[in-house]
């Protein structure tokens, strides 16, 4: 049951990685960290349906960065919520981004990452 | 002026009961429980305007369920915010919900259900 | 390829049914028209996946009301589009209504009805 | 029946006046025009609830602009539709502006025009 | 000032081609059509602003598709609103699709079509 | 860095001061208390940039009040984050308030502030 509470982060930069595990812990998540956008992709194809969302930092070490990853996310499952965080603005997303996702511009507050997960999980259901 | 932050809650399983009233306490709330949906209505009509919403699990023992005491609550107020919580997913909701309600597939995090509950609270006015 | 294009249209009255029609067929679509809750629930099933969406007079001749027909629809395709039109103002619409759906309020423009009935056939890939 | 779907138009323009006039007759509305804020005001006032909609040019000549009509519509009818008008650009919209308003910059389509006042005239019962 | 209604549409089939523009047309746009991604892409860098939205279909001969254009769209004007046509469904969306766009699935009426155009125009300062 | 979590609260009733302020806290947002309207535009003012939103108490000793606090912000950044808190009921707030803001009614729970700042926070980049 715990499993899909499961909420995959993507992040190579350690102290961001400690406020995202602290902010969905408290609101009653379990963080799956994954230093890098290969990780998470073999995480995800690997465990098919035991993640509930993405929270992917848009740039990352490594050929693979957040937007690869949640196109890779979308294709296991089309309606899986992602949450990118940026530091640089969110100048990217409306071209590189996916449809019904959203955008965290760092820095935020852990509550700002809580309700974006939430509203993500509640919303396909939601009728406001 | 406290009862304004009421929430009533609709749970016969009693696990579930504490993981919601934990829940709505640290988010603020003061949970309300009827372990019937029967004792639910009876609560709701002999207390109109002392809840804030309602909280209710689908599935329930006795002759009534989520459904029908949220359609109730909603014939003593039209705009009266209604959170389902099921288990079974979400395939009856779209025939059996009412309009502007919110549905929970358990199990689910206590900030979906928090950020849930503030959401159809602040929905009313909100623009956004 | 046509008959994706048509609505189901449940209306008893025949002045509202000839501007539904009209309304309808100036935005491009193809209203079939069943004079009783009774009739419209028999199309329904007989033809699934023939109809885009429901526009339903909720006060109707006969056992079956629009409420009642919209459930149904709603247990053929859980995400079926469903527009109620209704004389009498919207106050039943809260309790009885299905989730995702819409109330027009008589008199209605035909521009309302045919926005009406986009916008829920849009809304299902609509990000804004 | 019919007064129920005329929508208030103030412009001074005669113009758009025409162009206004046309898309709305087109839609299904009926549009009254005020060539004048202090006019408009007189009409919302003299004609409570006969009209359904507000569509008001931002720039007017004269003392009252269109951003005191609306809120004057406002204070006779809290959730009265407003459509705002405006060649400069939307620049002022967020500061003067009214809650669950729409604006329109010049020029735009007559669609818009229809799609914008059908979209507010439905929305107060809209789920999605 | 005309211009300022120019839709640009992607489309080389020409039955389709017909079908939007004598939609757009109607509703009082004025549509520009460009047979192939690269001359939609020629078109939007070649006359920046001049378009107010792009309407793609998703399959192209050659080798730029309707996902690639939209991009390169929103790379020019992040906030451009973009509405995708597809006879395929709507599976690939979610991977592919930009934020903020809309997707129409063949067949669809006209006034679906210019519904999704006028909402995405409106919808940048809507606030319903 | 830290600068970009301060949320400016107007508010001159010390009660309500601090459930606001340990709620903004609790969600890892930086309360800044202005008691007056006058010092809140002073701030907003001297401060461009510094504040991420604005949280401002309608009914306010002084002069100005929280609908002017907020027009105020609104002129210095068009899309400036506000949410209302009143006692008094929703009633002036169709009037008064400014677009794309939140109405709070006191009593409110604490993560119906959190839930609400959160909200218009990531709202600007959110897609459902």
């Amino acid at each position: 049951m715990e499993d899909q509470h499961v909420i995959l982060v993507v992040e190579d930069d350690q102290e961001i990685q400690i406020i995202v595990e602290d902010a969905l812990t408290e609101g009653g998540f379990a963080p799956a960290i994954a230093p890098s956008g290969e990780e998470a992709v073999t995480l995800l194809r690997g465990n098919r349906g035991s993640y509930r969302a993405l929270v992917a930092d848009v740039k990352l070490r490594g050929r693979m960065d957040g937007w690869e990853v949640a196109k890779h996310a979308r294709e296991i499952d089309p309606n899986f919520p992602i949450i990118y965080m940026t530091g640089a603005g969110a100048d990217q997303w409306p071209s590189h981004g996916v449809p019904n996702s959203l955008l965290l511009t760092k820095p935020f507050a852990p509550a700002q990452l809580v309700t974006a997960v939430s509203q993500l999980l509640n919303g396909g259901t939601a009728t406001t």
